[in-house]
């Protein structure tokens, strides 16, 4: 995949954030993916590569939407192998990132009721929030 | 990029629909994309390759609303060279779309005040319906 930053860029990931293990599909496509699990809760990252931007060279929309319900999903995530699907996801865009930038984002759960959480999220780069929303997520029984 | 669908599938697309030319960036990285213009207005699609997929196979929730955004903010498009941004997205998950689906999407403008537009939106398949929501956008200057 193209991507015209430096190797140093693409592997400056911020202290305590581990890769992702997602090796296809569309979780692969839009990776690199990042996350960090500590007393805060789980936030996600990713480095905005040329493969995320749009014709203004920030991350593409789409791109910031899907880091959104990857990112606030996870605060319904027990542990590892827990799997939920979206119902509903609300995003405001704020302002954009540009390509370079480290992204962050993070969920809290403010209802949980019969299996449905709705999840209040956020994410932003170090100096502006980029999204606030809200998102309802419903956790299902593993597949095979 | 991998995909397990034939060159047949992969080309089978419906009549009247042509591909969208992104060449670089996340439009290029979510691609294929095609869309027709006709009396209904901007409809566009996609065939739901392995790229697009996630874990139970079906297009990922980040895939269909990256397509929601292009879908319905195409109704904003007065020619191939309007530039609009993404104020707010809100995107209900309906049903999900099989390996291999064709996938499309149409907005319909509902208002229009001071250069924002409110899209009603929706996106299916050819049996059921995938999403619907509502999109709010913005018409901006082309830039360099």
């Amino acid at each position: 995949m193209s991507d015209d930053l430096t190797r140093n860029q693409i592997d400056d990931v911020p202290d305590g954030f581990v890769p992702l293990p997602w090796h296809r599909g569309f979780g692969r496509l839009v990776g690199p993916l990042f996350e960090k699990r500590n007393e805060q809760g789980l936030t996600r990252g990713f480095r905005v590569g040329e493969h995320h931007t749009n014709g203004m060279m920030r991350a593409h929309g789409g791109m910031v939407m899907t880091f959104a319900d990857l990112a606030w999903g996870g605060a319904v995530e027990r542990d590892d192998d827990t799997w939920w699907v979206t119902i509903r996801l609300v995003c405001d865009f704020l302002s954009g990132a540009e390509h370079g930038a480290w992204v962050e984002g993070r969920g809290e759960i403010i209802s949980q009721v019969d299996g449905i959480h709705t999840v209040e999220g956020k994410i932003w780069t170090e100096d502006k929030l980029l999204m606030t929303g809200t998102g309802v997520f419903k956790i299902i029984e593993r597949r095979a």
